[in-house]
């Protein structure tokens, strides 16, 4: 808590009156100090030009996104009791939408929670810090997740690349519970292991538990190729699901060793093989051999990291569909997915139509999913949407 | 059949080439007859003003949309042959994403089949014809319907507003079977009775079954209130779903009937209520008696009906949803829809986000709907994506 100020320049409240909750170092007005009397990580009144109030703000006056609104009182400052209310809002929302305790329990802004993330697993809670001011908090956080969720288990995954753009140091530290390498998780009744000590991110990715759900329907049967499989979301949900047969590509041994393990898991060993390497290399191999399959996952890293990555990135993903449109039978399934913010969806929309008339098909777009209800959209703020999946039918030329 | 050609301007063809299936009247080249020498609905090769064969297509020199390609192989006309084949391909999609018969079983150009819809009732066939060309092949596509669904009824309902711009008559026929006021469908695990014969377009919308299907989570033990029912889309199977009361608004005493009807049918008659009136005027009422729902659907007929009408039906938009907001208690969700194929999904997104601040709260969108597989989308027709439905939960200001 603080009694500084924070005044915007001019029309620089626009945004935030919108609905957005952050502000850049560009908006703030300097004659009063400007953002140099901040220390990283304070929390701050935040006032227009004219000196009306907006809200609190974490604010960091080394990043470029300096302030993050904590609340639109301008007496409610981020505290343990907060902290408290926030995540049982949070909580009240996933225990609607879903049965069982897996899901993302904190989603960022989009929870009233800047700067944090939470993924749950049952007992076991993994957490990313990504802002200064909530790192300050960390006490006052385990003592509210105890309180709200007593987990067994808390890890900390302080290891995103966002720490450092706030100035902050990388680590991972189990704060409860013995230190353990992997959690179980339930995702659309498949039963998954998460290596969440050394795993990406948190370990798993719940934001595309809506669109994997909606495999069911088309892989009974099927052969099935899963391209960017990490450690087996899309492939061991195919497989359990009722596939003929999964192939998984990944270049990481280590997460194929987490393909196998879930294949066991399921039950479905006898279903699941994998191809370690590039997955484009993979996939020239698979058509040099003549492979096809019925159904083909494209689920890539985020290949447009940043806005200027768009033009090489939205071209990696045209290579990847094409590849993968040229894998499927004459009557087959892509699902094509994206996590990249930068990536519109009407964009991979496209990605999908050039690659149908390059490819000679004809193509259905079927479905389409987005992140999860653990994955709150602010619809103020576009970064808060960034995953797209696209189920499309591709048919020989009508 | 004919051997006429219709020959397009120069450039005229790249619409088509990156996947669109149309053709407006401005791109015919006239030097060799143009439009004039065409029957409306005859059969011709297309090609590009080089002379380079482009597909076949339905012609009709009287319409904007002058031309529908059929294929793109030069020597494939419509005939019973290609309709059965084309039934097949939809059918076989049809088979693969849903359980029971109920669907739509043809979406016009998605499907290869240019201006005809067919929805399915099990052994019920409900039909609409709004091309002249699909008009002039009646005979065939009933022997094709005969041969690949074998239905006990099958009705057209060609009473829709595009066969006055193609210059068809408006009638309803029952061609197979007694004529039949309604019929029974099941969608999500609950049935409905709709009106094939004299309700709204085939008498059903199956097109937001995939959203429906996604109350369930969200309305258990709570009040939901359906604006703009219909005959109880969304309203019955929230009360199927475990609402403890849904209230259903309409302007038509008619669908109310099959609110009720449907009630009756899924046993959830004590549930549901109904309130006969115009939907704006109805919810004004609702508010100054300071009713308060756990739910809000609002799904309403297409304000925006031609791109003309944007600015008015966006205003349409944001008045109902505004209205609906307000109905909504502290921690609710409101469940916004439009079947208009122009309001754009970030438009819709952004009427909700300004309702939040207007009415000082915080919203998270936490699912977002489309059409379901049995509508598919060309994704080089815009035209054929036009449903959106967005849950957001409303909560008190952070």
């Amino acid at each position: 808590m603080s009694n500084k100020v924070l005044q915007l320049q001019k029309g620089a409240d626009r945004r935030l009156k919108q609905g957005h909750l952050w502000i850049y170092s560009n908006e703030v007005d300097g004659s009063n100090g400007g953002l140099k009397q901040f220390q990283p990580g304070e929390q701050v009144l935040v006032v227009s030009n004219s000196g009306k109030s907006l809200g609190t703000a974490f604010v960091n006056p080394n990043a470029l996104i300096c302030g993050r609104l904590i609340s639109r009182a301008s007496n409610q400052f981020m505290d343990k009791s907060l902290i408290v209310h926030r995540l049982k809002i949070a909580l009240s929302l996933r225990q609607q939408a879903f049965e069982k305790p897996f899901y993302r329990l904190v989603f960022g802004d989009s929870d009233g929670l800047p700067g944090l993330v939470i993924d749950r697993f049952g007992d076991a809670c993994v957490a990313q810090i990504s802002s200064f001011g909530m790192e300050l908090m960390k006490g006052e956080l385990i003592e509210a997740i105890e309180k709200v969720i007593k987990p067994t288990t808390l890890i900390f995954r302080n290891d995103g690349k966002m720490r450092e753009v706030e100035g902050l140091e990388s680590y991972t530290e189990t704060v409860i519970g013995e230190e353990t390498e992997s959690v179980q998780l339930e995702e659309n009744g498949v039963l998954f292991s998460a290596p969440v000590l050394t795993g990406q991110k948190t370990g798993w990715f719940y934001d595309h538990r809506m669109s994997r759900a909606r495999l069911a329907p088309y892989v009974q049967g099927k052969r099935v190729l899963d391209i960017f499989s990490y450690i087996g979301g899309w492939g061991i949900q195919a497989a359990a699901f009722g596939a003929e047969s999964v192939t998984c590509i990944d270049a990481s041994e280590y997460a194929l060793s987490y393909v196998e393990e879930n294949a066991r898991l399921n039950g479905v060993s006898d279903k699941v093989s994998c191809i370690q390497g590039d997955a484009f290399a993979a996939c020239r191999e698979l058509r040099d051999n003549r492979e096809k399959f019925d159904v083909v996952i494209v689920d890539p890293p985020a290949f447009i990291p940043r806005r200027r990555d768009i033009k090489a990135g939205e071209q990696a993903y045209q290579r990847i569909n094409q590849l993968a449109m040229r894998l499927l039978e004459k009557d087959g399934i892509l699902v094509s997915a994206s996590c990249s913010m930068h990536l519109q969806r009407d964009r991979l929309t496209d990605i999908i139509r050039a690659t149908g008339r390059q490819t000679d098909r004809f193509v259905q777009i079927i479905e389409q999913g987005h992140q999860g209800a653990d994955h709150p959209i602010v619809p103020a703020i576009p970064e808060t949407e960034y995953l797209k999946a696209c189920f499309a039918r591709v048919l020989p030329s009508f």
